[in-house]
Order: structure tokens, then sequence, then C-alpha cells
């Protein structure tokens, strides 16, 4: 048995990259980091209990500038991109979204991205904890394909929960919630350039805004808190109740480079019948026929309390 | 400028790695973890100061697994490590270690590995921190060379200080101490596999142990806390005093993918001369011939306390 730890044991260095809106989570009282890309992503604000008791009932507001963006253009960029995930981007249109899984060649789960298509040949992977950016570039190193393969200064923001509508439709008109899910629109906040998004990490209704200028990310925290003070914003950590509670795996946790998408449920993310190749489409064939032999599953189990 | 920041205010989740000596750390009293290689790092047991002198007048142990390898073996191993680093790997031999770069395409600096050369063609790099498994798996993917890429179950320790000799000497006998610097050996101890090497962080005589066997992590870690009673050894973390003070670098702070050897004053590492080809040698030529725009360089501050 691991003996328990106390959390305030954590430090961290100059090494450790900080957001744009590092000084904005700072004022606002954020208790706790941890480290994720390099960078420090606040854990929480509150008690992680009424953080969850915020975001089911009201609206929250996450830095999550860690989710850092792998861009990929030039000319080759979409079958580039397609190569890298085993779903079939021919089906994600421009302005579109996809919760894509990367794969070595056995299949072996190295990033659980959203992906985005900017372009017909541009496309943003924001990535869980691994250095996807250098994965893509190695590969793309011998592949003989016209791509350029990059981090762009693209730090993105969560607004999460039931009343995170009114929130955006004050910040940027009721036509932004017209967006269906896994949709993006391009656009500007006061000459602030930013990508806003259908999407999260919790199973509510909400939105990302993706920052595209990292010197005015405290001026979008303001602009975010001042849009939600009629309905109590909250800034808070990423909800690990409300992601276990919606099914929402964790890159590094739920599944690793030693994991294969059967073995943890993504199944429905390996496309194996589409035309396009893509690395570990031989090893995940072969792993479907033959059945995996281990696998990730939910338990529930009720705690009850009494008074002693 | 960046607010002041309080470093308890940093948490750590099931994630974030512990390494085998995780256990013995704790009870040992260290005080403070950063975040390496998605892994726990001790930072400090006691004051840094204190650590310091610890270092400089005696001896000290570290627990650095998240110096994680990457470990290259296959018929084409030799041709695809040279491939990734500047070095001329033909001067590197069998039993022998070297301090390397590994660039990317552009000259950018992608980690500072310690590279061990343990057959003709078996390899490992004790990374720094980014994920240099992930780009070598991709930069072999499209090689057309035969060549394994993994991570090991290896990690090491530190054992720093002038009274390093003596205790390795307890542990291992006096033949140990004729091994030349960067240099390694192949042993056991009480059957625990392990490789010794004469390498570290600090500028001072010293030693890493790699483990080989993550399940005897605790059993070596007293081992050597055993040894090392008549020279009071101290566990304590890496000093960043002792490494900026003999000039050493520190991978994601003084250099990065956007900085290359030239701008950090590493251009020792790199051999244009070398017959072999490897990632950026036609970019480093170039940067080299054009000249840097910005180079790092140390400066000296004298502190003067007066009593007021």
């Amino acid at each position: 048995m691991p003996q328990p730890f106390d959390i305030s044991l954590i430090t961290r260095g100059a090494r450790i990259r900080r957001s744009p809106f590092f000084e904005a989570t700072l004022k606002y009282g954020c208790k706790s980091y941890t480290v994720y890309n390099h960078m420090l992503l606040p854990s929480y604000f509150d008690d992680p209990v009424k953080e969850y008791w915020k975001l089911i009932e009201g609206v929250t507001l996450w830095d999550v500038g860690v989710e850092r963006q792998v861009e990929i253009t030039g000319r080759d960029a979409f079958k580039f991109t397609n190569l890298l995930t085993p779903r079939d981007l021919s089906r994600c249109k421009v302005g579109q979204g996809k919760y894509v899984l990367i794969t070595d060649e056995n299949g072996g789960i190295i990033n659980d991205p959203v992906l985005m298509r900017l372009g017909e040949n541009h496309f943003w992977l924001a990535v869980a904890d691994s250095d996807v950016l250098l994965w893509a570039k190695g590969v793309a190193l011998n592949s003989g394909m016209d791509v350029e393969v990059r981090e762009p200064d693209v730090s993105p923001i969560q607004i999460q929960g039931p009343k995170s509508k009114q929130v955006m439709e004050r910040l940027f008109g009721g036509k932004i919630l017209e967006m269906p899910y896994y949709h993006f629109v391009e656009t500007k906040l006061d000459g602030i350039p930013l990508i806003v998004t259908r999407t999260g990490w919790t199973g509510e209704v909400g939105y990302e805004i993706y920052l595209r200028d990292g010197s005015r990310g405290v001026e979008l925290w303001e602009k975010v808190m001042e849009a939600g003070k009629p309905d109590n914003i909250a800034p808070t950590g990423p909800s690990d109740i409300r992601r276990i509670e919606a099914g929402i795996l964790n890159y590094g946790i739920d599944m690793t480079l030693a994991e294969n998408p059967y073995e943890v449920g993504l199944e429905r993310l390996v496309e194996l019948d589409q035309k396009a190749d893509f690395i570990g489409k031989e090893a995940l064939r072969r792993i479907k026929a033959e059945g995996v032999k281990r696998k990730l599953v939910g338990s529930r189990c009720q705690i009850v309390c009494k008074k002693i």
C-alpha cells in the first residue's frame, strides 16, 4: 500500500511554464496546482465537492492553458494528420472538431487530443499530458510529406456548466448558442483573437475559448468573470468527480502507451474500414480480431455516512 | 514582474508516477517534490544551502528515477542513435558514456541526455524533461532501419560529493574507483541488477547507480544509506546552486526546442566533421557559418549581508 501523501509537498521551478492566465488564477485564490505538459495547471480554488456542485448547478471557469496545441499545416496536412489518428478525418469538415486518439505502430495510445480542423490543410491537436509535438515532428521527418508541425501561441480556457450558455451569449451574442457540439468559430472579443468551441471535459453543457495571443490572458479572464457575474461564475479546477461520473478517461491514468483503444473502451475512435492508412492500423486490426485479455471497466460504489 | 509564488500550492494526482525509491524518500523526510518526465522528483529534504554544503564537503544521495531511459536496440541501433545526436558516436566505446544533445531538423534542442553504450547496438539515453521516447519512436517509424525503441525498467540514483568514493568502495569494492569519468560497469549488489556510472549533475566527484529492477528500489536505497553511515551520507535534492556554479545547463530553463547548441554554448557537442549524417546537420552547419544573434552567458553577483 502506498503511504498517504501530503499534497503540499510538491514544488515548482522555472522549468515549469505558466499559462497566460496564471496571474489571474493566483489573484482569484487558486489553492493548488499540478504539472501538465511542463506547465502549471490549477487544481482547485475551493473544496473539490463544492466545486463539483458549482459545475453541476451553475457555471465554472478553468485555466486549461496546459492543453497545448500541435498545429499541422502544409500541402499534405490533411493526409499527415489522418495518418496520426485512427479516426476517419474525411468526415471532419472545416469548422468541426473530433475527439481522437493518437496511436503508435503497435496500437498503443500516445495521446487523446481534441482535434480542430481550421482549414482544408490546417489542424490543431489540443493535447493531453505527453509531447505529441515531438512524436508528430519525428513522424513528419521521413514521411516525404509537405507539412509543418509546431506549437502555436494558443491557450484554452473552459467555461462549463448549465449556466455557461448565458455567459457565452453575453460575451459573443445569441448566435454562439447555435453552434453544434464539437464545432467552433473563429472570432474576436474586443480585439482579442479567439477560437470558441462547443467542447469540454465534463459531460455538461460547456465551451472552450482558445486564446490566440498569450499577452492578453488576464484581460480575457477578467472579461469572462465580468460576463459571468450575474450567474456567480466561479474559477475552479477541472472536476475529477464529474469526469469520472461522465466516463471520461484521463491520459496518464486510465490509458498510456501500454494500452490500446480496445482495452480502454475507446473502439468507437478506431475506424478500420476507412480508405486511408494510419499508424497502428495493422496492429489494431489484429488486436480487434484476436480480442483483448484485459479491459478497463467502471464500477459504482455507494458510501453511507452515519453519525456515530 | 511575476508575483511571488508559494511553493506549497502545487499538488499531484495519480497521473504523476512515483519512482521505485519514492517510499524511501518519504521515510527520509523529503519536504518537497517537483514533476519531471511525468514523475515525482524530490526537490529537497533540508534547507537548500545546507544541502549544498553537504554535497560540497560530504556525500549526498538523490532519487533521480525521473531520468527515464530510452533504450535503443536492433541491428541498426548504432546508426540510428548516431542519427539522433550531433556527437560522433564512432568515438564512444562499449562501456563508455557521452553527454549528448538530441536535435531536431532545425538544430533546435529536444533534450540533453547522458548516453550509455551497453553494446555495439545497444544504447540508453537518460533523458531530461521531454518525451524523447516519442521523438525517437517517430523518427524510427519511417527510417527503414531495424531498431526497437522503448522505455526499460531502469531508475537511477546519484551519489555525489567528495566522500562518494569511500561509499562506493564499501558497496562495490576498491575496483570501482578505477572507473574513468563517463564510463560504467554492469554489476550486482546482493543480487540487485545494476549499472554503475562515473557521472553526475554536480561537477563534484560522483556516481550514478542505475537500478534495473523497479521492485528493489527501497532495498537499494537502504543499502546505500547503510554504506554511507560512517560519512553521514544525506538524502538531498539535486543542487541547483552547485549546477549553476559548475555551469551545467538545465533543459527546459536554459535551453528548449527554441534554442540551438551555438546559442547556449554547447558547440563542443556538435561534431559537424564526422562522416555520419545526423538530424539537424545541415541547419547546424548553416547556423555555425552565419553566427548566432543571441547567446546564453553566465553572470556572477556578490551579495553582501550587513547586520542592520
